[in-house]
């Protein structure tokens, strides 16, 4: 089978069923989250062992799932454990027999903070909002993805960063406009659910900050020269590769719907 | 004047005044954990800068400074800025001219969970724990290094770790030793401010973890070829040489306390 058709295939199985565990939302979502954040911390440690830092994988990969556990049963869990976690996982640095690096230490907590993070608080959004409300985020970011490619192919001219030398900013330029009009229109419809002012803020951090968050994992991949951050999906490279952008943007929509809360505790009620 | 007498006059001079700005508490350990932790990152960033990584230094101390403002003025504060924080400066390593690498904001990061987060916390215990609470800590601290100092001075024989080749198993089981009788010695003419059970644990935490904290900043300069941190205090070297014990403490002490307020919260009220 080529490529393009195990990509389409994995596609029209992943989305749906992808879909289908956000909606049932609690339990399902939180076995999804293990799942996915463990593969891609496991991409992502894996990656820098290529070069030549040697951070631990699997106990880190365990603290994770504890942290996500936790946090899903007792809101809260992860803030108290991630501290704790770290002075843990800088001790285990000085009692390895070798390869004692400050730097492996580093790596492993840079994953937490990258890609746990993001998904304790997707579990957080995914148990307090509407299932339009998450698809709504998710619609964004693959609008903003799927338009910065087409405009690139279309119009891009001018390269946009050394980081990822395909990518133009007229690509850019359009996955963000696009992004905004997405946002609009989602609020046309949804008006009921959600505020313009909720729309557009949103519209504008997805339109941004998943463009930043594809070239930050670019950046990864090149100064450790891989390509793809593993082939665990069939044609479609890794959970990181794909998971990038939303990871990303995550914890600037948590804040900002924590704000949002937090503001409206404090000066309407 | 020699390295000896500088070190004991400023020693003469440092100590008290240290012990005079807890004493004050609020604003004036505020300011004095800025200045400390401002001094801590630059030197933490510039050792990674001798070697070949280039980590931004001026906004991760601004950053730093914010959060440990903020989480004083607003309990709370530094658990959201903090991954709003590590957002943009992930965002920002990818926006830099050049010597972009991933690892430049993992270092950026470390340093905040490393030196900031127990700064935050130091400040939380001050403002919520009794004078003698916190020089208890101090006591117990400064009694492991300096017995385990004198411990390996006069016992010494069996090298600890290639770490610090100075360090022998003698010097760290006497630190330790002393440390739980420091605990004790307290805990028996304090004995209506501080339990027994605190005080054992608190030991057992300073007296290991203290250790632990001086090796991890001791593995950090020898992976980077540096001898002191920085030469800031004179005959002293560098703050995070002064103060790699308490940062590395604080969290679990902070978060013991944490622990045992949310147990009595839960059982006994």
């Amino acid at each position: 089978m080529s490529n393009t058709a195990t990509r389409i295939l994995v596609g029209v199985i992943g989305i749906p069923l992808f879909i289908f565990l956000i909606y049932k939302g609690g339990i399902y979502f939180l076995c999804l989250s293990l799942i996915l954040s463990s593969i891609a911390l496991w991409e992502f440690y894996l990656m820098f062992k290529k070069e030549k830092y040697f951070p631990l994988i699997m106990i880190p990969i365990a603290v994770s799932a504890i942290i996500i556990v936790g946090n899903y049963l007792n809101d809260g869990f992860a803030i108290t454990f991630l501290p704790l976690a770290a002075i843990l996982i800088f001790s285990s640095e000085i009692f390895r027999k070798e390869k004692k690096n400050p730097l492996n230490s580093l790596i492993v907590i840079g994953g937490l903070v990258y890609i746990t993070v993001p998904f304790v608080m997707l579990n957080k959004i995914i148990s307090h909002q509407s299932f339009n409300y998450i698809i709504f985020i998710f619609v964004l970011i693959w609008t903003c993805d799927t338009m910065a490619f087409f405009g690139g192919k279309f119009f891009g001219k001018h390269k946009l960063s050394e980081i990822s030398p395909k990518k133009t900013w007229e690509g850019s330029i359009a996955g963000f406009l696009f992004t905004i009009i997405a946002a609009l229109i989602v609020y046309y419809f949804y008006s009921n659910e959600i505020s313009l002012k909720d729309a557009l803020c949103i519209g504008i951090m997805a339109g941004i900050f998943s463009q930043v968050g594809d070239l930050f994992e670019s950046l990864i991949k090149r100064k450790l020269g891989v390509k793809d951050s593993s082939n665990i999906i069939p044609g479609h490279g890794g959970v990181l590769d794909r998971f990038d952008s939303l990871i990303f943007v995550t914890p600037l929509i948590f804040l900002y719907l924590e704000f949002s809360k937090f503001f409206i505790y404090n000066f309407r009620v």
